[in-house]
């Protein structure tokens, strides 16, 4: 039950695409990330997904189209929803997600950065 | 799959105290409400209630302490704490909620600020 300030979260680690949990509320958790270039098409068959941006600008591609989401914005996922998070001029973007405990950053494929435990801070 | 920007939804209402609904992450909702004054003192048997400040000071008041908490900082009550959150100086405080869709935002108990219906923005 003690305040948690994000800013002072994200200076506890460096490592780009490095999932690390803030909280859990019921049967989910609160994760940061810091996102630098692209990341993996993938999806979850089971979870929805949030993102809000903290810092900086995500590019969420879909197949079809990439959606620009800004610091102060949000953007859910749906389950089944192929999507590849990325950023661009080689700009760190800080972001927190909401999804369930269950959660596999790298969703459905096993890729060189996925991490199956995520260190809690 | 639309990005949501939470400054321009909270634009939207002018009510204080009362949740609006601008995202469901799978059984989870995300509401933003603006708060201002004192609320009441309540629980949730079953519910975890994750808070994170958007504009301002929350002082979240627990039976034994208060948490300050700031923009940019979260706090998570866990199901059967009471709680009262309030804010001070007559300041207008925007605050961001995750929780179960099934969460009463006046747990426990019925007051006259209790909302059944959320309005989706």
């Amino acid at each position: 039950m003690e305040k948690i300030n994000i800013k002072e979260k994200l200076s506890k680690f460096g490592k780009n695409w490095h999932p690390h949990q803030i909280a859990v509320v019921d049967n989910m958790q609160v994760i940061l990330v810091k996102l630098k270039g692209e990341f993996v098409w993938h999806s979850h068959d089971d979870e929805d997904e949030l993102f809000q941006v903290i810092k900086g600008t995500l590019y969420m591609q879909f197949r079809d189209r990439t959606e620009v989401v800004n610091e102060g914005e949000i953007i859910v996922v749906p389950k089944g929803v192929a999507h590849n998070p990325c950023t661009k001029n080689d700009e760190e973007v800080h972001v927190l997600l909401f999804e369930k405990l269950t959660t596999a950053h790298t969703g459905n494929i096993t890729h060189k950065l996925t991490q199956t435990e995520y260190p809690k801070i």
